[in-house]
């Protein structure tokens, strides 16, 4: 059985795994306060040519979006995100523990529209009422999306004139970050850094054992974010480990090299369903593909590959998800592509 | 600079990161449904002769306790623990984050005793304001305590009965379990499954990278635990890292010698305190000693060694703390064990 | 000008007012625990046939759903409400600052259909990470909805079941509840005893200073109910207050007397609407009637009347909420026909 | 059977009864938007020399005190309150409810030191590990105390100078304002708004039927705080029935005259007991006294009235509270005192 179930099935990148055996019998002080973490920290602001922004590193991802998202918001407001967004859909109710009530709006593809979000404000704050509506301080998108979509540089650029206008901080969550990196050229880290308030470059499903990056590019936000991170329990006491995979996977390109051998992989598998006529349920140019087939293809596929179930259409056919990561290699790739050449 | 300030500065056992190192390449299910976690958990039960008891792996200590406690009590309850209690001082009012208060009691060294535990439920109950008082319904302790207190067999039997009597559960924090059972080899890990309604089995400071073992035996706690455990953002996505490392500490008795070695090392650290007349604060029988120390005392100390500052006595001496850890080597040891000579 | 905005514009009924006033000179223990809410515990019980309910008084409609939806649910769960339901829209996320979610559905003037909930919640039972997913627990109807439209009896039995089938339990805001009682008297107070574990008479929008009934049928919301309302400051210290109103509005059927004048009311103003040849936006029963009108008309009616802004439907037309109350008097129903006359 | 239990056992004052009578047939717009509460405000703003305040009029006491919690803290905050405060002690955990700890600080007869404050906070800002300790950044305090105690001007202006220096607010709870003010003249409310960030006026023990009067001296508390009073279910409908209220208290002196009438019994009551001989346990200068009585005493007393039960001293004598109120007549009085001189 192989796993393009998902991008977090696998360890960690070698070079990663030797980072941290190389810390046995150093010692550190706790809580992020290392060599590791300060080097990390600089390799992410240079990387991201943001020299002012401030760098924390969490242990997963809903932890890092409650803790980003307590840090933005006063008690009565809440965070606009699409229907589909992680915060929304897959986090049981994390954002609504921490006192905050999700704001949905449609998408396509997972993405909001800069009229969209505009628009909710506005209808926010002009509500006879506004005191009973719960009144939006935050957008929270993600790059690429669950459908594997991506904003354009264009896109991006106008949602956060939009939020600037409406008063309100964009907060991007980059779990899947390095995946867009390598499918979008146009876009950089430093283009993320310019549009957002807030965003977060994830190493758990790009090379990494575990960790998100925060990087705060609006330093009010800044103030208590350590004690918030403490408060919900993130703020992991050998903080160096989280220091010495970032310091890895931004020495050399690696995050990138990571996120590259996913899409390389996801574009070849592409072309295969392309020529066998398998349709997309909708275009992805990231390392997740979503893929329509009969009971009968996905079954067969299924003896051998572990697949995510996205969806049923209602007919004959549902969409599965086809995910490759970093750590799929081309012999696993190969070996799906004869797979789908047999259907 | 030698560290002695935390039993949390070093990496993990050698035997811990083999086996982390040995799982790249290999595919998991995530979120702790993976065979390592499983073995992880058979082994725990088997240790503690729980066979029926519920294990679950979570990265740190106060997620871990603040997901256990949100768990265990309704929105109107508290949760009684001693003033010193780590959940009372030291997490950034990480329960009532979750809304509950912490009730604090008056302890020595930590410990609070079953007769001070039966009265505070008792007048809580019955206060003729009852409805406007929080009711404690859950007694935390820790093993050893802040202080590095032990409760003996007895002591623990007797919290277990007020609480059962009070209709209150009890749980014991373990993050330093294992210094406590090479410390006193009469309480046995299934001392603690039959005493406690849940504890953990701390692994961040014993020899781990990471993690802390949930045991749960009042099984009426697990309902949604593991969706808690997501809400609060505590669900790490590799969970087969936390199985990983639990397999090995509970195979070949590690778990247990990391403990010992570190006791070891602090009795040695003891016998040269005692030798040199230097009054402990208070006992304890761990590997965390307190030690009065006057200013030119721990100056001295403190140029080649890392400490703790525990509390000032208000005169003209200062308490600190030495820890010693898993990871403390003989030559560590010999090495401060000189300065105190010297002093 | 002559309030048709809103339900709760005008003070209280006389022998409301009366009642209050011939508490002077009375004392009474605090909190609910007096005579008069003895005796209206009693009416209300006698009213529902359900001699074994709980009844509980709060003073406002918010307190009393964040109060009964924080008793109903464990952190994980959530509360699937219609996406215009109060608690959804119009309470600045009074749930969600308790911890959770309500779980939006697709309506029809506000109601939910047995189907819709039972595939919301079977959805969130077998999704593949259901532990990812806030999961269902209650079902938050409104009777009348907010569109003033009502549940049949076959349709509350219908949801009943439904909910019964799902295991999670049926919450019905009666805040206008003596309206639907008279505008359908097929559906009684025994009816939403019967079908709903725990429902609300209003008494703000219907003849009381203030107050909302709470009858409790499954007790096993009970244990704590008064603790959380205290926690959430809605346990009034003079209690007998609430007591006093809803002793005064279920003796000699008043409740029921104050819900007919509304219904009798608004079926006289939908009467010259539709000789006028103006359209409802969607048909109501009850006390609320939403009318299309073009801007001069609204401006023409708003001259003299305060009327409230529903919603824009984009085109040269707006809706508008007539709202007729218990106060409401024939003499200010004439005049506003009259007005629709001369439109 | 006389009460002497509490100072909420009665219905209003006559005048307020009146006022709300009067209420009857008028026509309001909802939520504090009233003519009434503008008037109330006026005046309240006038009788504390604060023409710039802010003030907002809320049903109840634990209700005012979470939303001015809530509005003045962020997450990772606390509030110091002397351990007898009422949010620390008899509010069910309401402000843990909203996330935030309660710093209890060792009290005399239930007042806080300026000492103590700034010792509390520079330890807890000057922690190493800071950011593991929940921050003070609000002190809350009781005027008079649980305790029936009072804080001089120099008291008060000292503890404000405690707080500016700190960097943290000072809170005042006046649920029983008016009592201090009729038993110190030389404390104003001109004083409270120029020593306080934010102080309350209690209306509940004091003539009215309900409410509490919010002063907001500093505003950057405002922003939000009608959103977080209608989050938290405080936000009355029909407002204008606190403000009718709060308009008649602060019309022709009412407030005062309400104080003073419970003051002067209180102080004919304490004549008598010293006559007597049964010792205070503590001094109160205001409407609260607590007497040391043996049970045979304290039966005697009981049989024809109603007293509060504070404490068992342990020995052969409990501490019973006697309470007088703005309802207390002249012929109660004579009945206590009568029946204290038989005993």
């Amino acid at each position: 059985m192989i796993r393009f179930d998902c991008d977090y099935n696998e360890s960690a990148h070698g070079a990663v795994l030797a980072a941290i055996a190389a810390t046995a019998g150093e010692q550190h002080p706790g809580y992020g306060t290392d060599a590791h973490c300060a080097r990390a920290r600089d390799l992410i602001r240079s990387a991201c040519d943001a020299p002012e922004a401030e760098v924390h590193f969490l242990v997963g991802g809903t932890q890092t979006n409650l803790t980003v998202i307590a840090a933005a918001l006063r008690p009565w407001e809440g965070v606009i995100a699409p229907e589909s967004g992680h915060i929304a859909a897959h986090e049981t109710g994390a954002i609504e523990a921490c006192g905050h009530k999700v704001l949905p709006l449609m998408h396509e593809n997972g993405k909001l529209s800069a009229a969209a979000v505009a628009q909710a404000v506005e209808k926010a704050r002009r509500d006879p009422n506004a005191e009973h509506i719960v009144q939006p301080a935050l957008v929270y998108i993600s790059q690429p999306t669950e459908y594997g979509a991506l904003y354009s540089v264009s896109e991006l650029a106008a949602l956060h004139g939009a939020c600037r206008a409406a008063g309100v901080r964009l907060f991007l969550d980059g779990a899947r970050l390095g995946y867009a990196l390598a499918a979008d050229e146009g876009l950089t880290l430093a283009d993320y850094a310019r549009y957002c308030d807030v965003f977060t470059i994830g190493g758990t499903k790009l090379g990494c054992l575990f960790g998100e990056a925060v990087v705060i590019t609006d330093k009010t936000l800044s103030p208590g974010f350590r004690n918030l991170t403490k408060q919900h329990g993130g703020l992991l006491a050998k903080g160096w480990l989280l220091g010495a995979q970032f310091e890895t996977m931004f020495t050399d390109g690696l995050y990138l090299a990571c996120g590259r051998a996913a899409v390389e992989s996801a574009r070849r598998i592409k072309a295969a369903l392309a020529q066998k006529g398998l349709p997309l349920a909708f275009e992805s140019p990231t390392n997740q593909l979503f893929v329509e087939l009969t009971r009968a293809q996905s079954a067969a596929l299924e003896r051998d590959f572990a697949l995510g179930h996205w969806d049923a259409t209602g007919g004959e056919t549902d969409v599965l998800r086809i995910c490759t990561s970093w750590a799929t290699t081309p012999q696993q790739t190969d070996a799906l592509i004869a797979a789908i050449e047999n259907l």
